[in-house]
């Protein structure tokens, strides 16, 4: 028997540390990246956890041959630190053994160690345990998990309670076509398409709730901005006044969360040149009134009176911006009809519903509203609707034996990286996107 | 057009901070949990976010008739706040008026407000929507995400990415029988067993990425300990040595995730009067080892020489108890034959795997050890497993254009919670478990 102890400590170091050890020797690990060959010399790029380490060889301080490395090697570098100002990390390395530690079978069929990776999106995603290693591209990765530590900061600091809820369902949320099915020990089940009812319930229970999961759609839209699993940022809020309360949670939700990626993501910000938003208060516009105006500025005549055409979310950001200067913008009181059973009308008028969209530069990215909380009023409109309540039994029990007034919202994590970063296609911000087309990697 | 700030302040104050109101009137949002009437008076309590809050009511100070007072009914409360020591938020609160928020159609068919909702487990599960609203059960999963916390901590302050892998799959990563399909525009997928190939993938991006997702097991065993979705806390880190470090980091681990939970968790785990485990070390015994200690400790002829019966896991973890006071115990070195085709073998002897698993308290609840990095190595072990190589084209990438050496684990969040909460059943640390028999809720 022997015994573990939880000290993970050895004598690497990190490239935020290296300032530390201007003119001493250090030992640090990572991949060769990069290869530059000159006259005698070499600049060699080390990729690390973070941060890309520039290095030099050079027969005068380098006890190896320039030929022993190769790209996409891994190795324990042992290097003196010198102070390089055009350097990122403030300092160069200046190699003077390595150790092995594995090496590739052979090299990238695609270049991946330049500015950008120069192949076709198809390409990128098809390579991409390999394209992901591209500097930039990882970048996008790192600024994602920015921005689920900045949603987490927010929902923490709220008392907002995070919780776990199944994927596989007995009943779709949204309802439709749009679900994948599958076959659970002979019964038929349902990948979820939101933890939408799991995160009402639970407003009975914690009163603020949050998850950050995967949620699945089978729509057969191929288009830049659908995914058939993509990763839902949902909260849901008890005892809310209206449904605008939910938009101002969003918005404050928001402010902090670029507040904190700029304070923690400077280096990958810097580095895919991202332009973040100023917010400070986001507006807030009537759907029907949104309609009016586009049409009234771009003379154009809409085919879909109960929704936005794509070109129309665009439109519309780009008016709003040129008229307030905000990238983010608020739709309101979307049409009953094009919202779900759950969603809360309009006192006195029941064509219109307390919810809301999020559009950020030409894209929906969230959607949102108060819920019916009353049991009677949810079973009068499910029936109006032709469903058949008893298969919500377990659903609507929470309403049945009191709800708070509730409401929420989900945000799609990739939707947001995608126009946060400016990337044309949603896969771009997708580790591994599944489209219609695409099952892998 | 409106506009929205981020400005979520009200007048009502959260049960953390009364203690600053003592004779001061307050304004507070909750549920009517439970009313004991006295004569003349009542003990009211009002469940809050996370605080079960004493109130009273008495014909002297309280502006309505207690009648107007029902279970689960949803109020905005006006109160004077006195200092009450016996309370465990320090204070009382005498009820001035009230405001009626929403009510509930009739009262709960179970009764939930007792210490323990007094049902079988079957029950408890099928009214999951009310009965996760006792003080006691909701806390469970507070003290859930009080680990999901404590763990991002331990990863972020370690430089581990944060990563989104898809459930859809192409290929199970464990292969076998086990696996949940679905259909997927025509094309045959899975449901994801583990990340196991993505985080692999990952670990020549980032170096050391975790992921807290959902995994699905379409396993028939219908036993206290399987669920067929669960929680999957998963990590992994390259340029490690062998695979004790996975068990260094995985200790590191639970030592500050545990007394995590005691900074930010007091509350619930005195509620639910939870034995924190006290975590130094933890002791590691090679497999052979501990089947040897069985038998000559308990005189017990095992049936199964290449793995553990559950009886034996929790003899081996009293054993280990008994002999070096922990509740933890690494078991080491499994044999190849029943660890995964991705699992390094010992050096020297291929009958063995540089693998672990950490029971803890009678249960396993994490697998972990070094995986094959070598292309070479990987996919001759897999010709000679039989297994198509072809299949796994997009997962080799990451080995064939160079990985460094890596090892990871995998921990089931429900049954961890339901170990050191002292629960015989992993369901009642689930919060909508599904089980061969259990969709719904």
């Amino acid at each position: 028997m022997i015994y573990i102890n939880g000290n993970i400590e050895n004598n690497r170091v990190e490239a935020e540390h290296f300032i530390d050890f201007i003119g001493k020797e250090v030992s640090l690990q990572g991949v060769i990246y990069k290869i530059r060959e000159m006259s005698g010399f070499a600049f060699v790029l080390l990729q690390t956890k973070r941060h890309m380490v520039q290095c030099v060889w050079s027969e005068e301080f380098s006890l190896f041959p320039l030929s022993d490395l190769v790209c996409n090697m891994s190795v324990l570098l042992t290097a003196v630190v010198i102070s390089e100002e055009r350097s990122s990390t403030g300092c160069e390395l200046r190699m003077k053994s390595i150790k092995k530690l594995s090496a590739p079978v052979e090299q990238t069929p695609i270049v991946i160690n330049n500015r950008q990776v120069g192949v076709s999106l198809d390409i990128l995603l098809q390579y991409r345990p390999i394209t992901l290693r591209n500097e930039r591209e990882r970048a996008i990765f790192k600024i994602q998990e920015g921005l689920c530590s900045g949603f987490r900061k927010f929902f923490g600091e709220n008392n907002f309670t995070e919780i776990h809820t199944p994927k596989i369902v007995y009943s779709g949320a949204e309802g439709g076509a749009n679900i994948f099915k599958l076959d659970y020990f002979g019964k038929e089940a349902y990948l979820a398409q939101s933890p939408q009812f799991y995160k009402q319930m639970m407003v009975g229970v914690f009163e603020r709730v949050f998850e950050i999961a995967p949620v699945f759609r089978a729509e057969k839209h191929h288009t830049a901005r659908h995914i058939n699993e993509y990763t839902s940022v949902d909260f849901e809020v008890g005892f809310i006044e209206n449904y605008t309360e939910i938009m101002t949670y969003e918005t404050k939700m928001l402010i902090e969360t670029l507040d904190f990626l700029q304070a923690h993501y400077a280096y990958e910000l810097n580095l895919l040149k991202v332009k973040i938003p100023t917010v400070n208060q986001i507006p807030a516009v009537d759907f029907e009134d949104a309609k009016c105006m586009l049409e009234k500025t771009y003379k154009r005549v809409s085919t879909d009176m109960e929704d936005f055409e794509p070109e129309e979310e665009k439109l519309l950001c780009d008016l709003i911006k040129k008229e307030t200067g905000s990238e983010f913008v608020f739709v309101t009181r979307y049409k009953s009809s094009k919202r779900p059973f759950y969603a809360m009308e309009t006192p006195g008028n029941s064509n219109v519903t307390e919810s809301f969209d999020l559009l950020f530069r030409g894209l929906e990215i969230t959607t949102g509203g108060q819920r019916i909380h009353d049991y009677d009023e949810q079973v009068e409109k499910m029936k109006n609707r032709g469903m058949n309540v008893d298969l919500f039994k377990s659903y609507l029990m929470a309403h049945q034996y009191g709800l708070p007034p509730h409401g929420g919202l989900g945000l799609g994590l990739e939707r947001f990286t995608a126009r946060l970063l400016d990337l044309p296609n949603v896969r771009q911000a997708t580790l591994f996107p599944r489209d219609t087309e695409r099952l892998e990697p």
